[in-house]
């Protein structure tokens, strides 16, 4: 394992810090009506500041304006700690039984570890059966943690004990009188890196084959996640999130080297959709595309694909499993992102002037 | 064949009319810097004008504001001519005798009417060896037409007298002292409804499998290429224009019904990325991808993969073939998109409040 003497910083988008100052202005010159909505001030006529400093060369080169396809212009990933990494996919059998739920990936968690694993990643809703009867009842109240979130305090204990990332899934939150489909990401000390809250709920009706709305119960995110931990610059989605390309996209204009999908794609979607939207996400945004499902069950409620799967950046599974309990050990290797983006340089090939896509929470940051 | 009453207008986005008048001061309102720069006057304040009158209601729902998610909001696809019809993919053997390629086109496209196509789809490059020292040889000057265009010449005639629409895949076009990678796309009656100029040019460096320098001959479009014919609202893109979702993202919010991308993928690209990239524009965009390419010719100095395919909104594979010559026809059935965007309501589960595509030249359209 090799460490890069660069060290990341602790968290990577949404810390003013990390967008370089001249840009501030260029957000402040907008009238972009999303942009107004949100409180940003409108300081003085666009165009006037020195944007053609702070892209590449190679940019530069093209009149398209390749810089100018993403608004704040994209980041280059930033140089991990590590370029080499074990990643584990804990592919569980979710059970009503809330504590066996926990005690079981915890033990699947010391599985992952003892073979090597520095990142751990679990299944959407792992601790609790996924339907909108369970959700309020597993829900838990992770901001007040300790034993109003056993799931939670489990993963921050592992993550501590281990000496190891964790993207932890997801489980029911309850936050006031709202629940969310959430997913934490813990450091090796076991403290906090992120939240994610699922930003696009699973409403989905497709008669004779499956129809659920988990906005009947859930509510959804306010913000896109994308945290720096050990093992990266990791962005979060879960399930029916990787159906909207324009996140993934987010996520790697921030410079995001790995994209976390935790999820439970159902017997109509998963043969269809599953394998195709990782490897879509990860070949169109050059990156690596980690998923986890939860074992299939088929005398659930709802039957879960399975499938966890890990894709390189060039869209290829690296490692993927059936749909019965498996805990899936796989190299990552992140010199590939630079590899395939010299191989195929979109992000110089972009139509800057024809489309723009506009990340309006990292346009709003200071 | 059902013939819908309601009548498509000529062309489809670039028509003034076709965007409701009342979002035409919203454009003005923006100082986006683009915008800006493509001459777009500053009138008034942002977020003054009754934008919510224009959105549905489903979107109205939401506090999410989905119709935001695209700027221009998205348009609905217009009710097609006809529901179901038949296309025809002509997989062809491509030589160095362009005669006898033209002559060789204009049998497969007999054939497929034969076969009752309406919409004929040719390869990338069909004229011609596909290689930077050919396409100064073969290129036609599209403008003149006539004898300076034999291949230009013969499409025309054969939608004209076949009675049928052709996307004539894509032929090197010369334009004053440039060089353009083109594809003509004729009407039933002959006449040419748009012409599309690769928009990104095929600079690929994968060492030791495949290197080609597209831009070392070619000059890369400046705009993209929608287009309103008997078989429904056609989005135009040329082989490793697919590789950018951008593009068939502002198709779709321009209501295109069915993308097609003449293309030639080659050995290395085209096993991994050639269906991948289909399926997924066809899945995320939620409409009908139609892809052409040459058979493959192991002789030749660019080897391509073949496969063209037909892919449906749900992303999946209607028909497809190998790498040999073939004529592929199979139907296409419109309401499948009713059917899907029901089924996964995606554009009204976008995140305008976290993330914007904007199309620039439909915003810059007057």
């Amino acid at each position: 394992m090799k460490v890069c003497p660069r060290l990341l910083p602790a968290v990577a988008v949404l810390t003013p810090g990390l967008l370089p100052p001249a840009l501030h202005p260029l957000v402040r010159g907008r009238t972009h009506r999303n942009l107004t909505k949100l409180g940003i001030p409108l300081a003085r006529p666009p165009g006037t500041f020195p944007r053609r400093s702070l892209t590449s060369i190679s940019a530069m080169a093209s009149a398209h304006n390749p810089e100018e396809a993403r608004f704040p212009p994209a980041l280059q990933p930033p140089v991990p700690l590590v370029s080499k990494f074990k990643i584990a996919l804990c592919q569980l059998l979710v059970t009503a039984d809330k504590k066996r739920n926990i005690a079981h990936a915890r033990w699947a968690i010391e599985q992952a570890a003892a073979k090597g694993a520095q990142l751990v990643l679990l299944p959407e809703i792992w601790n609790s059966p996924y339907s909108n009867d369970s959700f309020p009842i597993y829900a838990e109240d992770i901001e007040a943690g300790g034993d109003a979130a056993p799931s939670y305090s489990m993963l921050s204990e592992a993550a501590r004990s281990l000496r190891i990332t964790i993207v932890g899934g997801s489980i029911p939150e309850r936050s006031g009188d709202k629940l969310y489909n959430t997913c934490c990401i813990f450091d090796k000390d076991g403290s906090l890196k992120g939240k994610h809250r699922k930003l696009h709920l699973f409403d989905i009706d497709i008669p004779g084959k499956i129809t659920f709305k988990e906005s009947k119960t859930l509510t959804a995110g306010q913000q896109s996640t994308i945290v720096d931990t050990d093992v990266g610059r990791i962005g979060i989605g879960i399930c029916y999130d990787i159906r909207f390309q324009e996140l993934a996209m987010i996520y790697a204009s921030r410079g995001a080297h790995l994209l976390c999908y935790p999820g439970a794609f159902n017997m109509t979607t998963g043969p269809l959709h599953w394998e195709l939207l990782q490897r879509a996400r990860a070949a169109d945004n050059q990156l690596f595309v980690a998923t986890c499902s939860p074992a299939r069950d088929a005398s659930a409620g709802y039957t879960a694909w399975g499938h966890s799967t890990l894709v390189g950046p060039f869209g290829e599974v690296i490692a993927t499993t059936g749909h019965e309990e498996a805990i899936v050990v796989e190299e990552v290797d992140y010199s590939l992102l630079e590899l395939r983006r010299s191989n195929l340089p979109l992000n110089n090939q972009r139509r800057g002037d024809l489309y723009q896509l506009v990340d309006l929470q990292r346009a709003k940051s200071p």
